[in-house]
């Protein structure tokens, strides 16, 4: 844990102006939402489309230089997937690119890496209100602006490979055959994304309503008002066909329970201080 | 439902490159994902950052001009957010805009929308295999890409408002006070995006090893493999500080067991045939 709180700087491109009670630019809560998401959004926008690229992919954030980093220090996140192949197209000379493509281009290949951004979201409830209009989410979300270069190191590529795997499933890595061979290493893309910015928005609680409705007794006789908290379970595990293990191991089981209560708890918690409606 | 099943076109922004086998391009595959998606990922090119932005936001897919059309229909997607006025900045001149910005703000002007991409993503469970290279997620996403503009006419912007707060809860909207007054009309935005193309890719089923490691007897017997289905479930509804209404009203909690149920179906459906194991 560093002395103080790290922050991330706010630039244009990761000021919230909307709701800013609700934004938080610390470098630990950013991480840990994005460490706990198991879906990442990654977008970019590819020099030959109209549209921006969106992809779901894995990662996990870390430090390759310093392994021990705390969650709240200075760190890199690591991708896993194939879209880099398809970035790495993007650094390659296009005499059609715009202006700004030809930028990013120009600071790939300086070694900067092409511009991309990493949104990670979690829905904790859904807020019923009065109105439609009051209606919301209890949410966490977070998103990174960054800098994305594929890992080339082979002994970085194997502690993201690492990283990565024990973020879907703690301690998963050293329980199967490790490390990768040479076609493994060969055949998995991992990228670094060096972090530029980044900002979360963070909304907790029970519904809000205007005035005029709160004040409407036959309103708030009609229409029940609250939240229904929502989060992630992992069900019972399903063994596959080749499965030889008879028991699910203590650090699967260990960890699957332990996180379905910290989920649920974590939706309740921000559903507020109401009491559970009889149903 | 159409009388033959209708497919995006593969254009080279939309047509699934890795794993093709897991591709789908037909209408009803693809908004039966976005619709049932309770957090949509929405990206664009500003034109005075370096990265594209990503909002998480709400939208439903719907046709204004025949309400009653089947989920494989022809759609527009709607969604409710704020984005729309940094959107609309964009519209505007910008002597500073490249090429590819000019060009956009040119079709925005044009009436045709700014370019965007929306992301819908299902984690359905953890695919646990032999080794960590050979590790996935049963999931479904999808990718629409097409052109957003405001809705300014009423009557579509309250059709559009039913749609999305419907989604979020069925028959919540006709269960609150409605219709939206003039003000709650004015503050809140809808963008109509009308889609130009789009693609799902879905993975499910038990884990897959390579050969030789299939063939290690005392690996098989080492390490655990499987799935761990995963699902989003809505917990025991919390009542807010000013609700009045002592049961949870029969459309919500119908709603939301059976939501539960069959969330916990698919994933466990997905993870494919292996028996439960024993934890």
């Amino acid at each position: 844990m560093p002395l103080r709180e790290l922050q991330y700087p706010t630039e244009p491109y990761n000021k919230v102006n909307r709701l800013k009670d609700r934004a938080d630019y610390s470098l630990e809560t950013i991480h840990q939402i994005v460490n706990s998401c198991p879906m990442l959004h990654v977008s970019f926008q590819p020099p030959d489309s109209p549209f921006p690229a969106v992809l779901p992919m894995i990662g996990q954030m870390g430090s390759f230089s310093r392994p021990s980093a705390d969650v709240g220090d200075v760190l890199d996140l690591y991708l896993h997937g194939y879209v880099s192949s398809r970035m790495m197209n993007m650094a390659r000379n296009n005499p059609d690119a715009s202006q700004q493509q030809q930028q990013q281009q120009a600071q790939a290949q300086e070694g900067r890496g092409l511009p991309i951004t990493i949104c990670a979201s979690h829905l904790d409830g859904l807020v019923l209100a009065l109105t439609p209009n009051s209606h919301s989410y209890n949410y966490r979300s977070a998103v990174l602006f960054g800098h994305a270069m594929p890992v080339t190191d082979a002994a970085e590529k194997l502690y993201a490979m690492e990283l990565i795997t024990n973020g879907v499933a703690p301690q998963r890595w050293q329980n199967t055959r490790v490390p990768p061979n040479a076609a493994e290493m060969q055949s998995t893309s991992v990228l670094r994304v060096r972090i530029a910015s980044g900002s979360a928005k963070i909304r907790s609680g029970g519904p809000h309503d205007e005035r005029g409705d709160m004040e409407d007794g036959a309103l708030l006789d009609r229409v029940w008002t609250g939240v229904v908290p929502v989060y992630s379970v992992m069900g019972e595990p399903v063994a596959g066909e080749y499965n030889r293990v008879g028991q699910v191991p203590a650090y699967l089981e260990g960890w699957r329970r332990e996180a379905n209560k910290d989920a649920e708890e974590h939706a309740r918690e921000a559903a507020g201080g109401g009491s559970a409606a009889k149903s």
